[in-house]
């Protein structure tokens, strides 16, 4: 536990960056995709099977799993890394997002949002003290400060006091982070602003002064598109120091990622590939695989011969698609297991492309593939993951 | 494919038998329990998975399959067992008891049932010949002639009406095998006749003298209890050959194992570990744990941690229980497969009692820890098995 949190840039392609992350806990190698395990399990994969596929880090909820099982209970039992069997690092949002798209009546005011859990309706607090204690009782190695994601649209008024009030609960949130934080662990900000590029510029300046070791951008993919989500990335990369790691919130598809690393972006979420695996969309190199489609019922190809993952190349899209026309479990096990297998392929390639000066063949390449799919983050389809996915 | 269809009888312990059937895609051990495969899935369980479990052979549902994806389908895909990746033997029901307990609107006839499609209304008919088409189709190793599953309680006139129809199917069904199936394929007659001692001597001498190469039990634990359940297998297994394999369908809690090993039992079949795993109803040999109790959410301990399955020792009971309560697909993979795992174990167990001489010690430990546990077999249990039990 005493390797601190350090970023290393390595290498760069244009704005792309190639770099690694050393955390107590492993390290990260940057692109880096961190498949998302909202309640303490990347949905429908088991947790050596997540690291096989090259994951280095995961993420988890702080909204969820502070509801369930709860975050003192957590801590009793030693916290989510061995509740979960994941050794590696850990990234936990602040639960800020997702306390405003999926509890009920919530209330947000200075202090905080007072709001009711989906689940039974019990009545909890987040502020920015509380979100910090809960991601140090959880155990995440890096951890978010608490924000309000800013709705899309939004006049350049409401962004500006919605980033003006992210900015406060920044400071409130490193402070928290000051007094319970590990020393191996690291807080970083996020920035805010909705697609005002200077408001943008304004938080990230603001964050940079108080020097996190990290920075996030959230806000985007919130339903304003590929073109205004990558226009507004630039202009805030721009402003933020190279020296630390970057954060894209909640995004996206194979095309959003490398278009975001070639603004300068080094970590990445989605719970694209595990959603869309429980619904049958494979992703692969030749594109999005809809396995529902009947036109595979009698395909006995494999999702990707190719693929040294035994759920791309070990079952035949018939098979696929039987199982997922059945609602059968089997079914979002493989195609999860797929789909994250790509997406750290994915990366991998992206890093290796960096490292050898093609990283723009790459984009091209995978902009013609997936470029016709607009971008999608978690605001489009997060809102479904409140429900549980699985009745027996 | 060469090997064909043997039963070795290899030791005895009381009435209880240690065996082993050579097939052509490899050997069961005896007494065997199969895992149920319904729809072409163990479900929420990898085949390697179960493979790795001990398990030499599961069971597929010719009824789920005939109608999604369909025999001729399956046939032109290459079978079942390359479509599951499955390489062992397949037993697969004639279609006959889920036929009456699934479809809609079904209408029975001396030549077979009519029914409707509970998936899409679609219309059907099952026969003797069309079931052993379609078990032929599917590529069973161990096929199911088509019969009736009596229900209970039944007057004996009816008991009887139906168990002399089943007799007149189990004739049609060996014709039709004769017409269709291949040398290393086995057809295997299923005596009925309720709960009257002489219905079932009839049906069992009947069917003796048609020699098929193993007998089921059929119409059981539906309803009976455990007394009367035992009380008539007693009886039925008096009048079946020593020298073939006896499979007592649907059956049943690890008490109703051992105790239809110990009237002469060799195969078994139950949805009892699958469908309990992804209800969170654990089995050890301490007995049931129910997951969703709030005494296991803060229990370290795993399920057993002196078992080398990595699904009941590497995991705490608290994580489990959260995975249950919050609907994770993981929880009804790692109880799935827990239970799988120990049904395979206590086979494993039960054919080195028989062997050693120390049955009826096993066979009181497991009525000590299961028997207040009253019988439970398809019937009770089978029903929820229609729907989709996942919704992504």
């Amino acid at each position: 536990m005493s390797q601190p949190f350090r970023f290393t840039l390595k290498a760069q392609d244009g704005a792309a960056r190639l770099g690694e992350i050393a955390t107590s806990r492993g390290l990260i190698r940057t692109p880096a995709f961190m498949p998302v395990g909202t309640a303490g399990t990347v949905k429908a994969m088991f947790a050596d099977t997540v690291k096989a596929t090259g994951a280095d880090i995961i993420l988890g909820n702080t909204y969820h799993l502070m509801l369930r099982p709860g975050a003192e209970r957590m801590a009793r039992l030693g916290g989510l890394h061995s509740f979960m069997n994941w050794d590696g690092p850990i990234l936990t949002d602040s639960g800020g997002y997702q306390v405003m798209s999926l509890a009920k009546l919530r209330r947000i005011s200075e202090e905080g949002v007072a709001f009711q859990s989906h689940i039974d309706g019990t009545r909890h607090m987040l502020t920015p003290e509380r979100s910090i204690e809960i991601q140090c009782l959880l155990g995440a190695d890096i951890q978010m400060q608490f924000d309000e994601c800013t709705p899309y649209p939004a006049t350049r008024e409401a962004a500006e006091a919605s980033m003006d009030l992210s900015l406060r609960w920044a400071a409130r949130s490193q402070a928290a982070f000051s007094r319970m934080g590990a020393e191996h662990q690291a807080l970083f900000g996020i920035v805010q602003g909705g697609v005002f590029p200077e408001l943008r510029a304004r938080s990230a300046q603001a964050l940079t002064a108080m020097d996190f070791p990290g920075y996030a951008v959230g806000g985007l993919a919130v339903g304003e598109g590929q073109a205004l989500m990558l226009e507004t990335l630039a202009v805030t990369t721009l402003h933020l120091p190279a020296a630390k790691p970057r954060y894209l919130m909640g995004v996206g598809t194979p095309a959003d990622i490398v278009q975001a690393v070639a603004r300068g972006i080094d970590m990445f979420d989605c719970v694209m590939p595990t959603r869309s695996g429980r619904h049958g969309q494979a992703f692969t190199w030749a594109g999005k695989v809809n396995l529902r489609n009947a036109v595979y019922a009698e395909d006995r190809r494999p999702l990707d011969e190719s693929s040294p993952c035994p759920a791309a190349s070990g079952y035949s899209r018939a098979y696929l698609h039987h199982l997922i026309k059945s609602g059968e479990i089997l079914g979002a096990m493989l195609v999860s297991w797929a789909n994250v297998d790509f997406y750290q392929r994915l990366m991998a390639e992206t890093r290796a492309a960096i490292a050898e000066g093609r990283f723009a063949e790459l984009a091209a390449r995978t902009a013609a593939t997936y470029g016709e799919h607009d971008s999608m983050g978690e605001a489009e389809i997060g809102a479904a993951e409140q429900k549980a996915d699985f009745k027996p």
